[in-house]
């Protein structure tokens, strides 16, 4: 029985992808403790701290599957405290002789904040992983559509032409960053924390800092400069970096949603065989994928501004602002789990459909190339006259529902400085498509340049 | 394997009750789909629409244990339709002919708003139990300390002596407050709907409203004046009021978390045998309950913006406000469950320490009674005059560490003013605590009259 | 000079209006401390604590004309203390003698918490006026449209056909409930407070209850059961409505915005001549103004959260939460008044186009009405097999792009059981409206009972 | 008259630096839009687009100085555009000829987002030397108090001593990362955008990249790869940093409140001559700088939402994604600024009370030191018996209130593995420091390491 949209039954995999819930799963955190009390025996072995062959003993025997995951909860309602009881399984699992030395030194926060690191990285390398997948799905799209000629519109309102490549290629620019950033954040970000009860690894004698880094580095993760259990920037940047993706993913999801209403109808996101629009008006084919990804961005932003919160901690610990790095780095991973899946299959089976586009931009009369026609004509009327004189004509094409060419023709101003074939021709919405191409080449390239996506 | 702390084996019970998470289960929330089918024949068959016996059929087949919910979990995933797969597994149930007749003339947003609704208003009757326990304990603690001197503090300064009652009846006139908020709010939020497709009862002809009214009444819900899938005001109304108590909770915590500071130490969060402070620092007694319940304040307000968020609707509904409201509702009530079950338990056990109080109030040596010593004063000098002048011997008695007393009779304007004897009794900070035991009569008067709290 | 949206010439009328931010202004604040110390004052002679000349002179000075409140906010920066210097400016405007008396008994917070509730109080006279108004024209709106086709959408797809009467009466039954809110508000938030430094009003005497209740009285307040200078969630609460209502008219500006999108274009925002859609495209007639109370609905819900965060107060009182209230109180108020004039105006000049509304409508050739032949059909061949048959014609219509007639007849399922002129009248949509115009009746006849809307 | 904290007299200096408000001003706003205007004519002459001398008039003419605000912001009003009567007011100023040069090609949104990164770079000088300010003075106080024993404290409870020096070498190393993801940022923020209607560059022809990388270049601005009017990550990224920064400085507020508290008086912020702590209680000395730094840190975390909320823009943009930075950039940075100075101040002239982090290390009777005794013990028990062992006995000193010293000596356990002279030396907290004045040296050496604190 779960009672959470991320690990209901029904509801879980809309909201999150299997292999992210198991990143942050409760067997997983286990093992991650576990390896962490592994690491840490294994490195004060190496320096003399501990018996080499307690060490052996603990690292063998942190291993998830030799715990009774249940029992151990049961003890931490009764000790109300979330790390003693998985080290008294770990010791008793050992021994009496190797378990004394298990969590030699270390006090809980280090074993559960180096933990939740490895989690953090392990989640990292899945968003990596797909965020470069959603670019490579843009790419091909921007190269696809460079040229499609679709409405550029502002304020929800058809402004002028575009291509549909290059609307993609905006997007791909914006992940194409998101990717540089993570990759900056790696140095920073994935790093561990052994400093013992307030940090000065009182406990480990001077050889404490080597333990650290000894452990850490068995572990892949970086060695602080100094304790960080009250320190909680890195996971606050880090998720600041999944927000802005979500973000992302979160603004081409309305997008697409709003070009594929059903007075618009330029996109459709892909339709599987048994998907259902409505349990009763059957002729619905609803952007369910689309409203999921858009609607993710939102629990994830505020969590973003939950995590840096948590920054605020008290002394050299709390747990006031744990919870809420526990609350929202897993929903955080997770929700961004399912808008990465969900855009990577929306972008490998989106309906393009380049004919509405069309229709759509001539639906104005030519009104959308008004701004086309201004400057031909300031050429011979100077840019602020033609602006006010085009205005005028654009107003009354509107008010009098009258085609913008027939309103320029009757127009003396215009019609001499320009004939009807010139006009025709400055109407054309694909031939206003400005730089639009080249830009998207220019992206593009500098897609083949992201170290990500030239990896596979 | 869960993977969100409101189902993790390991984390659950520190941030929710067993009950409160069966309240937002997947097989409650099944249970209420089925329970909204059955009230909705129930209806159309007593109004003729549809066979008496179908209604009979479904309403006994509505049942969670019935149906399959893996299997149910399975076909939402295909049909990307989160109700389809129930009402077809309902209709199997029911066979052929009665089948024919489940979920007749609604639409999926009828049942799933409305079903979440009779979620709430289970979650509202635990809330409204556990507060008014909150409530009792926090008028039996207001009583038995209304006389008990403790340093009032502002800015985390002492300034004048108040009780420790009167602390606790200002957290109760604040609980008093919420209780009449929830109250207020039952005559509208505990509202369902049955509107279909885009609320005009379309399908189910003229007596649509009558359907709607007879089905609610047989949940138990209210009838709504119009269709609100696109109105989502009264959830944001009612976590808004969650948001104030869990405030309130918290607030709670963390006076109580900063008053059992090691150099304040007038409270005690209560101990129980086989609790853990520290896996290395055996002396800690560690205020977990309190940093719990303070810390859950944070995530439930961000859910507060995220559910008027979800306010914002498109047309008749859409799929992206939704989400916020399936994540934050049961996440506000199941925190906050463990807030108030946490808050409860620490009131019932909690260590008073009166002698503590007392000494922290004697340590600035009278500096704390300034006030009263300048009021005395006021009468011979005025009351700026007086203000400056023990303004300048506070600062004489902190600058040079002696007593506030000696300070002051060195000064010829006080002691023209003011022999020993008085200035002895105008320190006594027991004796300057002004109406705060006739005000904290006051509240709990006020307490009794409250009709949740009369009620057992 | 200034630098905040609110404040900046260029930008402060898009952002609030001159009336509110009066309410706001440093020139009221002060003259809302001045009226409370006057206030206190007039209680205390009244009740025999100071002399009746004293407090005539103190109510007579207490005239934010009468000082220099530049001069004020210097001393401010020196003293590091936001209320002192008005204190002394107005001890010296009272002269030495009634000086004496100014601020007799209590602390800062008192002056300023009550001040602070006078402006709400003046804001929310503002609040209610303007809601009031937007629900008449809501009103007048449904009214008119109550029985003007158009077409129902979920998730952004045409779905069945409704009012835009009945549209407009959703968002009408949602304002009702806010003045529902507003109106059981105002009994419990309008509250001021002098209770002296620690809430004990033992600078007062035994006589400190009376005093406040007696100024309080005075100023048009109630008077508190205890001390609230660390209980803010009368604040909050408000400001909570406050969202809700931003939120509402944020959803209407984003509702309509959606509508004036160039390929619906079933309204327009009012245009008013001299209006400038776009610096570079002449045609452009953008929803500024529905763009405008979208958006501020946004920073109004993080205060929400802000205003909840500002109850967790430290001991008797701290500055650290006041901060958000003091951002977030007049912040709120002066985006909401923007909202609420802006769409008044919007709703005032609203252009309606019942015949784009209509050309939508057919838009689909029919497959609107698909649950309606569903329906008919459903007498047949049963509910389900009918919703299986019109599926896969609709489906069939929507991949063939054919008229959803054609196929139907087309078909032997149907063409069994529906002859054509049946199938044309089912195909109707402004004959498949349901209830809509009763339901827009209902709602309209509970407005008439709303105690502000029948006021004027 | 101004209504909101940043620009009321009598607030403001609490809330920003007249520096930093100076950036945002409506002036400086204003000349920004003119420095665009001036570099695009400079760069399309430069390029032959427009006549040279048109640029040369542009280019004198673009000063605040010459425009009439107030006029402007009529006009603004009156438009309903933010930006055309400020083109309409530059083309007067220029004349009839260069006039028709002014906003050659550009859309709005190139000159108010180009505007606003001018106006955030600005900014970012700003907070860089600030924030280096404050890593200076960090590195002093590590360096001072390096060795200097005091309470490490975690849940608010003494755990085991620390050092001064080491406590604030945490925040340091904080600081560090911060000054690094601001140089990170740098390169990838501060970005113009000149692309016309839609990003295309179509009324440039084919020389609109040029044109735009050429005069960004006079702005001192990056040129993007592709228009980012609908792609709004860079501000997210900024802010994000700039809230991590506010967190910060939040904590150390914080933490200094706490420090201060009248039971712990480690710390005192410096006391200027003619502060008042409070209006009626004249001993008070208030934590007023450190409660308003760590207040802020709310306020500016909310921003970060908001403006990665208004990273969802529609289409090639709308105008309610902006709206959220108009408000967010402005209010962050001038909040962050009143943080900056005031932590500058602070810290520059923060008491240090070494004696009373003495006093309160001995407070425990030598149970800080159970851990020590613990692992002493461990040698002979083993390590879990010996926390057994600590644990009862550390119990038993809290329960009966003795010297944990006594406890030990009384148990045979401990007598038989340690003698009196051994144990006293062992429950000396300053002999138990670990290696904390090292780690102070590692951090200080990173800093020495940072660019911005080497400048200096």
């Amino acid at each position: 029985m779960s009672s959470h949209v991320i690990d209901m039954v029904m509801l879980r995999n809309v909201f999150g992808t299997p292999e992210m819930r198991a990143v942050w799963s409760d067997e997983n955190r286990l093992q991650k403790h576990l390896d962490v009390e592994a690491a840490l025996a294994l490195a004060e072995a190496e320096l003399g701290l501990i018996p080499a062959d307690a060490a052996k003993v603990i690292a063998e025997k942190a291993r998830v599957e030799l715990l009774d995951l249940q029992a151990i909860a049961d003890e931490v309602l009764k000790a109300k405290h979330s790390l003693m009881p998985t080290i008294r399984a770990l010791q008793a699992l050992c021994g009496p002789e190797a378990g004394e030395y298990v969590h030699f030194g270390a006090t809980t926060q280090d074993i559960v904040d180096t933990g939740m690191m490895l989690q953090l990285k392990e989640a990292h390398a899945i968003i990596v992983r797909d965020l470069s997948a959603v670019a490579r799905q843009l790419a091909r799209l921007a190269r696809e559509y460079r040229d499609t000629p679709i409405a550029g519109r502002s304020h929800g309102m058809q402004g002028l032409p575009t291509t549909f490549g290059f609307k993609i290629a905006v997007v791909l620019s914006e992940v194409l960053r998101h990717l540089d950033r993570l990759k900056e954040a790696e140095a920073r970000v994935f790093t561990g924390v052994i400093g013992g009860a307030v940090g000065t690894y009182a406990a480990f004698g001077p050889l404490g800092p080597e333990v650290e880094a000894l452990a850490l580095r068995k572990l892949g993760l970086h060695a602080p400069d100094i304790c960080w259990h009250s320190s909680r920037d890195r996971q606050a940047e880090y998720i600041g970096i999944l927000g802005m993706i979500s973000a992302t993913l979160g603004k081409l999801g309305n997008e697409f949603y709003n070009l594929m209403r059903t007075e618009i109808d330029e996109l459709e996101e892909p339709f599987t065989s048994g998907k259902i629009g409505s349990s009763t008006m059957p002729h619905k084919r609803n952007p369910a994928a689309l409203e999921g990804t858009a609607s993710l961005a939102k629990p994830v932003r505020y969590n973003v501004a939950l995590v840096q919160e948590a920054m605020i901690v008290e002394h050299e610990r709390d747990a006031m602002s744990w919870r809420g790095e526990w609350i929202a780095l897993p929903e955080t991973c997770i929700y961004l789990s399912a808008q990465l899946s969900s855009t990577k299959a929306v972008l490998e089976g989106l309906v393009v459909k380049p004919e509405n586009m069309r229709r759509n931009l001539d639906r104005l009369g030519g009104l959308l190339l008004s701004e086309r026609v201004m400057f031909a004509l300031a050429d011979r009327l100077g840019k602020q006259t033609a602006h006010h004189v085009i205005y005028e004509l654009s107003m009354k094409a509107v008010e009098e529902n009258t085609p913008f060419k027939d309103v320029l023709l009757a127009d003396k101003r215009v019609a001499e400085a320009l004939d009807e074939k010139t006009l025709e021709e400055l109407l054309d919405p694909a031939a206003y498509l400005g730089s639009a191409p080249q830009i998207v080449d220019r992206v593009l390239a500098r897609a083949e340049q992201s170290p990500w996506l030239r990896e596979d």
